[in-house]
């Protein structure tokens, strides 16, 4: 029951940065909501494929489907009066959503027996998969793969999940928390992972 | 019967907008038949997908595969010629391919049993999935997600097929009538969906 | 066992220019570990979807990963030093993950039985699939689709096995120095697939 309530958490907080992506894109309304499911709800469908599990499952998670879009409808009624604010809880909501997304797609995973390296794809891609489809269509190059730290607290999660470190019920609401606190911090502190410096020749001379 | 010639019509008609817009990204021969391709048989094959069917099913329609090669090749031969006066046929053959793939899309999903939302989304994508993938691989924001009104009709034909308002022959006859007529009204007084304004303030700031 | 060398060798060339392409567009090290994986063992992954292989299958490459990753930590580490001399190798190693994965993609197809158009498609899909979803994750039109030629060679490959004419032991190995030559061939003498001049009475008024 508590994870279904920060899963409901993390759908709405992942449909409304859908919505929101495509208002600045201009997008119209079948965009927003488009880009808003997409977000929501690519992830989990994009992990289904990778790990074997028929994709049309999604097809069975009705009462979020409403939430979605009706949080989207409200994005799109009240684009600034709803969003004036959002900035601190976007990001909270989104956290529990990363961290609810990252532990249950690896749970996922680790029942169809698959090894750790698809365990820990699978909490990568359940919490940042639907991030990066909104960002393909948006035009944008995806958020994920170069900006602050993201994806790889999902991966931390489905590492933990996947060597059986953690699966008592106990030690999943702990790592529960731990992956909200450690992106809660990444904002914060605008914690980035290590890029390197690459002079491609080819271009230099151009 | 019929519906085949409507299907045929229009996957010729999604092929050629595929060619087309590899032709205006001076895209190679290989970039023009893939555009090509994609644009016809993707939104089917992103459907099956999404809605439990095999996807490899899509191998079973060698005929239109011949077809849809032939009138690219016609189109890569004679850029110019071929398609001097296509302009207006374009947008009428175009929103024949819309009007089938929506209503076919929708008759898949309903006789898979799928709830209501996955028969609105079986439509759409049919309709325009094609469209969205062709643009992605031209470097392009998916125009259906910003333009005016193309996804949303498909979407209107799923949900009367959905609610089980339209099921006999004459009245999907009906429907079909009824989408090609809005579709084309739709370009010819250029009706759009709605826009909200979006102060970003981030962006604002920059 | 010959196939598999040549499989690790275009595994490693991928992974590699997934990592490269990365740390050009400034990528993160979770980024160029997501381009090097997918430029790897997406194209893989596609034709296996359209094809009707269980997708899931691609998690039972555990030591085809475990290279992958090693390699593209190098590549992170040493971007320049390990880069240096890159260029030629690259392209040779590439030119041989190209043709071991067009020819396997094919030979593959055909196990499923399917019609020609899908053993030239999975040919293609295989050897430039991967090449395909980097480009678009690195926010780049997809080279293959109108640069020098390269996928290309893969249909031919796909061709050829799809009409039987190669189907002997020796007549594969064949067949993959052909591809290796005619992909070498390519890059030496920047040879290119036709392109059309198509002006856009639209933008032309623009």
């Amino acid at each position: 029951m508590t994870w279904e309530i920060f899963n409901a958490i993390g759908t709405i907080a992942f449909a409304i940065s859908g919505a929101i992506v495509a208002l600045e894109e201009d997008y119209d309304i079948l965009g927003v909501y488009v880009l808003g499911m997409v977000t929501a709800f690519g992830g989990g469908t994009t992990r289904n494929l990778l790990i074997g599990v028929p994709v049309s499952e999604i097809w069975d998670q009705g009462p979020l489907f409403m939430m979605a879009i009706f949080i989207i409808t409200i994005v799109f009624l009240f684009p600034s009066g709803a969003l004036k604010h959002w900035g601190r809880w976007g990001t909270f909501t989104d956290a529990i959503g990363l961290s609810t997304f990252a532990i249950l797609g690896a749970m996922h995973a680790t029942e169809m027996n698959h090894p750790l390296s698809a365990i820990i794809m699978a909490a990568l891609l359940t919490g940042s998969g639907g991030g990066i489809i909104r960002d393909l269509l948006a035009g944008r190059k995806p958020s994920v793969l170069r900006e602050d730290i993201y994806g790889a607290w999902a991966m931390l999660a489905g590492l933990l999940i996947g060597i059986d470190l953690v699966n008592q019920t106990w030690g999943l609401y702990l790592l529960f928390v731990a992956v909200v606190t450690l992106r809660m911090l990444t904002v914060k502190y605008g914690w980035k992972l290590p890029h390197r410096q690459f002079t491609d020749q080819k271009k230099a001379h151009m």
